[in-house]
């Protein structure tokens, strides 16, 4: 083999012989370390106690692969991490399925599988069971990666998008748009003053924290792509309840929110990786509130708005100089490839 | 809207505003309607008994997308459902994650998740989540598509590669290399006498007879990419054992048999997406045989060797003239994309 063979992955590594046998046992493998994915079957088995459960699927295209503070890799376990927590449940397995384009240096796979382990160690989830498949040249776009999830839901949470009830208080975790504007800012070659890194994040830790507080929690969600303004579209159509969103208290960076007034974006539609809504009682919203803020990716939260019965599946704003405008949801495409 | 964009995907059906949710409750809702992906929730909930469950992962990007006897869509769902019957397990919850390329038609797509519905129904599956990136032209080939599911392992069912035990008869479930040839014409544009169309099928209701019969089943296993060569292969090693195949007990189709001596492919290594492996004791196989042969996609199925403790890890040949040679694990890639 030359040179350039052994420092890129070729389709060998995806024709399921020896080369993909090397592959998962020699680079993935001493990874993702665990009993279920050493099993070495077209499966993991595992036991779990009567109840419910979980089950989220997310594929990751993010266009560049590498960006300040993440990869595709640690995206993909975050995210999958992140859809089962807002079902209320406690992320267990993860399953990794990988499309990678010939050609893609062995390092870039290298660091990625890395962060894919670290992210998973974090967010205390198994790494179970997975499939690689390798695309010629041109035929994908370096690597794109599947994360799907299974998680056990604790007995007496009741999670849903359709649960949003008429006086609750709407919290969002922390700043709007930190993701899309790093991706952003990434794949254009911008630079700017201030710290526009993604916010990409394993949010299960603070959710298992609200629900195992005795709270009550209606809604819960990660406000990716769309942003917080489609998300909450969403869920008042689901739940047939209208919100109002003030705009004062929508929580920003600096830096980001000046690279959306220069470029024209909205944050209210950019994706965040690391952030969620949670749609509570107002008389349970200040100590959930509390909850957050104590959490490490929750430092900035805030009480972003309330659910009304009026203008049912509408959101408003109440903007800082005292008017009123429809938060529709995103049409069109802001910023593609965002995840 | 011209005509144009009316009738391809778009990137804006993957940015998870208005056209994503427009696809999303026009067209795959309706198709692969059930009350948990109707909830609209980041994930499906479900409930489980106590016990045992099977998570298995696969992601598609064959090519071409459209062959002789189906299309990427059901060969997704059969791949899936087959792996988690190979666990010894019922399959039950199956999640799809689609990256599509701008430009793929609509008819296209709507031909293939309308498969996809047919084959989950057929197999007694449900699509209960689900995920859509839309990638720009060029950025991947078409469609790819990552399923992954669950299924629950029946009480005392105990089935694993590593099971393989010396004396057990191994068994195949019907003829080899159909896919893997079906692919291959379809894509080359060859044309030969005879039926060369995929074998794909969902075999989780004959390892369900198999397995509620009594009989003692030490391994299940599809041997899809790498064909039946590399996954005895896996299996020896897995289970520390030696096996012995007989070239004249191989099924295969005669103008499949025909196709490989022209293009000088060995069978053993071809690709097959709706046969399976079953490793049993001997005193039990020909009532297993009797099992598989009576199912709708076990006609042709027969013991095509055995299991022995010598050379550990190896698998050999017994010619139909009468000399022994090594069937190796697959080196290199015969044919790529095939599932």
């Amino acid at each position: 083999m030359n040179a350039e063979k052994n420092n890129t992955i070729l389709l060998d590594h995806g024709a399921g012989g020896k080369a993909s046998h090397a592959l998962f046992s020699e680079m993935i493998l001493p990874l993702f370390s665990n009993e279920y994915l050493a099993m070495g079957d077209d499966g993991a088995v595992y036991s779990v106690p009567a109840g419910k459960m979980a089950f989220s699927t997310d594929s990751y295209v993010v266009d560049p692969i590498f960006f300040n503070g993440g990869n595709i890799g640690d995206l993909a376990v975050n995210g999958t991490v992140n859809d089962i927590a807002m079902c209320g449940a406690i992320p267990l397995y993860i399953s990794v399925g990988l499309i990678i384009e010939e050609g893609l240096p062995i390092n870039d796979f290298q660091e990625i599988i890395t962060s894919m382990a670290t992210a998973a160690d974090r967010a205390g989830v198994k790494i179970v069971t997975g499939d690689t498949k390798v695309v010629p040249r041109g035929k994908a776009d370096k690597i794109f990666i599947n994360t799907s999830g299974v998680g056990m839901i604790p007995e007496g949470v009741n999670v849903s998008g359709s649960r949003a009830l008429p006086g609750d208080k709407i919290i969002l975790s922390g700043t709007m748009a930190d993701h899309g504007i790093a991706i952003l800012t990434a794949r254009e070659g911008l630079t700017f003053d201030g710290d526009l890194k993604t916010d990409s994040a394993p949010l299960n830790h603070m959710v298992k924290t609200m629900l195992s507080s005795g709270c009550e929690v209606h809604v819960l969600r990660d406000p990716t792509r769309g942003g917080v303004g489609t998300t909450l579209n969403e869920i008042a159509s689901q739940s047939g309840v209208g919100m109002t969103l003030f705009e004062k208290d929508l929580p920003i960076k600096k830096p980001v929110n000046g690279v959306c007034e220069l470029l024209g974006f909205d944050p209210l539609y950019i994706a965040n990786e690391g952030k969620l809504l949670a749609i509570v009682p107002e008389k349970q919203a200040s100590k959930v509130l509390d909850l957050i803020k104590a959490d490490t990716f929750g430092k900035n939260a805030a009480i972003i708005g309330e659910v009304t019965d009026q203008r049912p599946g509408k959101v408003f704003l109440e903007t800082a100089i005292g008017g009123q405008r429809l938060v529709d949801m995103l049409t069109g495409e802001q910023l593609p490839r965002i995840c």
